[in-house]
């Protein structure tokens, strides 16, 4: 299996060098002093070299579940970032030919985590023009006997749409009528912009026995670097993922465990700090984007950290964006790379520094020009 | 999938409390202070929070080519343990029915590995009566044309037995005569008590283009908590494994790859330091065992940190160390669970500390005796 193209279009920048890089979601901002110090005190006394239980640190697992809602029948595995809880949870639930339907656009892994499961992905396209909202009609006519999981990602990675809690609710009844599981990525969930924190299929007390949640501290506590995560899910559920999360990595890294503790003791504090920064940089680069009107169209994101504009006549954004980045040294992602839902569009990660925001906005804008230029004349 | 014997193991000590354990292969020893200010120092150089390239630092994978015999088509990928290195190669390797002969008694997750894949795990007995020794005709009666892997592990992981420089340039000589590929589990390389290095696959050049070898900084350097080690084969192979290493962790946790790299500068010392004090381990236990002669028979381990005595007229491995467990809160591993070529023995690590040897064998002692005695009356 191929590496995937945002990595791709990491490895090219780093070859090329003096790249800005609005591609691969890392948050710009560094891990904060309290979740530093907690982490240092705990190599000190010896706490990070041993492997933990399987499923995670006791006192992880524990907070996990006080800060969610409390339920006995929920429990939790500490996983190396959310991309090893999707990893577990696929290989353990598909056998080959289940469908597993999801949005797209989509996170390009989704992918090649079902496909390596066995399982198939079956699309149903979010349209930009319908401002990404879901068609439950559509989304309904997708179902069939071999259908097993419906696999989603609110706040929406790449398009920023945030799923409402009617929407949702509209999801679960499906689920249960059709005696769907669900799988949610709610990597992005402490991103929002309009105020309120966006509902969770977590909330709908109802759809916790079908429900399996990925939750990851890469983002939101700028932690990419760590790998920790972790999912939930129902006991009988996760019975069956211990062995495969085992074999993929035994245990996620204690000293992750211990950041991710800290992250969680401190979590207002940290995000009260962090989360109005991603604001402003969401509206810096709104105004770049703004200014490039002639040549895009684009919806300000509701949540997660990306612009996902639709360039004007492009056709290949693959081809777009690997020539932009040998030859104007800004990294960005291909829409198409999100399946076929997002070609035509490109991704942008105001996740980083307003630094880079500002540079990287410069020259995505000189580039589009001179290619709209180069293909009209 | 449920979760492994050892880990079931592991989970009934913690819950049952107080149990010294013998079972999982956790160093007692505690990472060096040298890769602790290492890692402190990266932490706060905010260099740790960022996902690295997926393959790992560049630094660090440049140092462990140093650290092996260099060779332009040697590729590393860093890996979040050794086990996340054994599921990429096999998931990105194996399709359905592929054959992967390994040397039974085994290290249990590679069979679920094996079989995660697709593949199919075919076993070939090593006998306590030929001191473990393998045969390399009855090896090469077990491949067919579905065979595409020979994999092994050497110091290996129950028996001690290493490999000797003839036994691996014929398993060498069989893997290109019948066009296999090998994949060498090397955990335990630092690991041996004759004041010899074992001989390892790696130095056969002709070999080098068809193996792969998977290095863990779990035992030797006492990071089993950090998740951190790596492969290494010829670049066309890790094409094959970059996108499914992608997917299963993204990168290996970074902070760790700082420990890794310092583990690495410091390797020489850091091993003379440790080494010498498994070889009292070793020694220790192997006084215990043999005042238990009337009860089992034991080879003293050439390498790894394992003995794995025959218990005499044990039959069913796992009951008896679950119920050991329990009644007389110690925790081994039953053979039975390394392959139907491990049953009637029990797999005793003397990585713990002293003092946990001293009380655990105490009570595996008094437990046995009673256990025999009511066998026989």
């Amino acid at each position: 299996m191929k590496l995937s193209t945002i990595k791709q279009i990491e490895n090219i920048a780093h070859e090329v060098g003096g790249v800005v890089s609005l591609a691969q979601g890392i948050p710009s901002i560094n891990s904060d002093d309290l979740i530093r110090d907690y982490v240092i005190e705990a190599i000190q006394a010896n706490k990070v070299d041993h492997y933990s239980l399987s499923a995670g640190l006791p006192e992880l697992r524990d907070l996990v579940k006080e800060k969610l809602v409390l339920d006995k029948n929920t429990e939790v595995i500490a996983t190396a970032g959310a991309i090893e809880a999707l990893s577990t949870i696929f290989l353990s639930l598909c056998s080959d030919g289940d469908e597993v339907i999801t949005f797209s656009p989509y996170y390009a892994p989704y992918l090649g985590i079902v496909e390596l499961s066995g399982g198939k992905l079956v699309t149903e396209t979010l349209k930009s023009e319908d401002g990404w909202r879901p068609s439950i009609k559509s989304l309904e006519s997708k179902i069939n006997s071999k259908t097993k999981i419906i696999f989603l990602c609110t706040p929406h990675n790449p398009t920023g749409v945030v799923f409402s809690e009617v929407e949702l609710k509209a999801i679960g009844d499906l689920a249960i009528k059709h005696n769907l599981l669900i799988v949610s990525d709610d990597v992005y969930k402490n991103f929002f912009y309009n105020n309120q924190k966006p509902f969770a299929l977590y909330d709908i007390e109802g759809l916790r026995d079908r429900l399996l949640t990925v939750v990851s501290f890469s983002k939101d506590f700028s932690l990419s670097g760590w790998r920790i995560g972790f999912l939930t899910g129902p006991k009988e559920l996760l019975e069956k993922m211990f062995g495969v999360h085992d074999m993929l990595v035994n245990c996620a890294p204690v000293v992750s465990q211990y950041a991710g503790m800290s992250a969680l003791l401190h979590d207002e504090e940290i995000l009260n700090k962090n989360m109005p920064e991603y604001k402003k940089k969401r509206d810096l680069m709104g105004k770049y984007l703004k200014e490039l009107n002639d040549y895009l169209d684009f919806t300000y994101p509701e949540g997660s950290y990306y612009f996902f504009p639709k360039i004007k006549e492009l056709e290949n954004s693959e081809e777009f964006c690997f020539d932009m980045v040998r030859m104007t040294k800004v990294a960005v992602v291909p829409g198409g790379s999100f399946g076929m839902g997002g070609e035509g569009h490109v991704r942008l990660c105001f996740g980083r520094s307003k630094e880079d925001i500002a540079e990287g906005m410069q020259r995505f804008g000189n580039y589009l020009k001179d290619w709209s230029k180069k293909k009209n004349s």
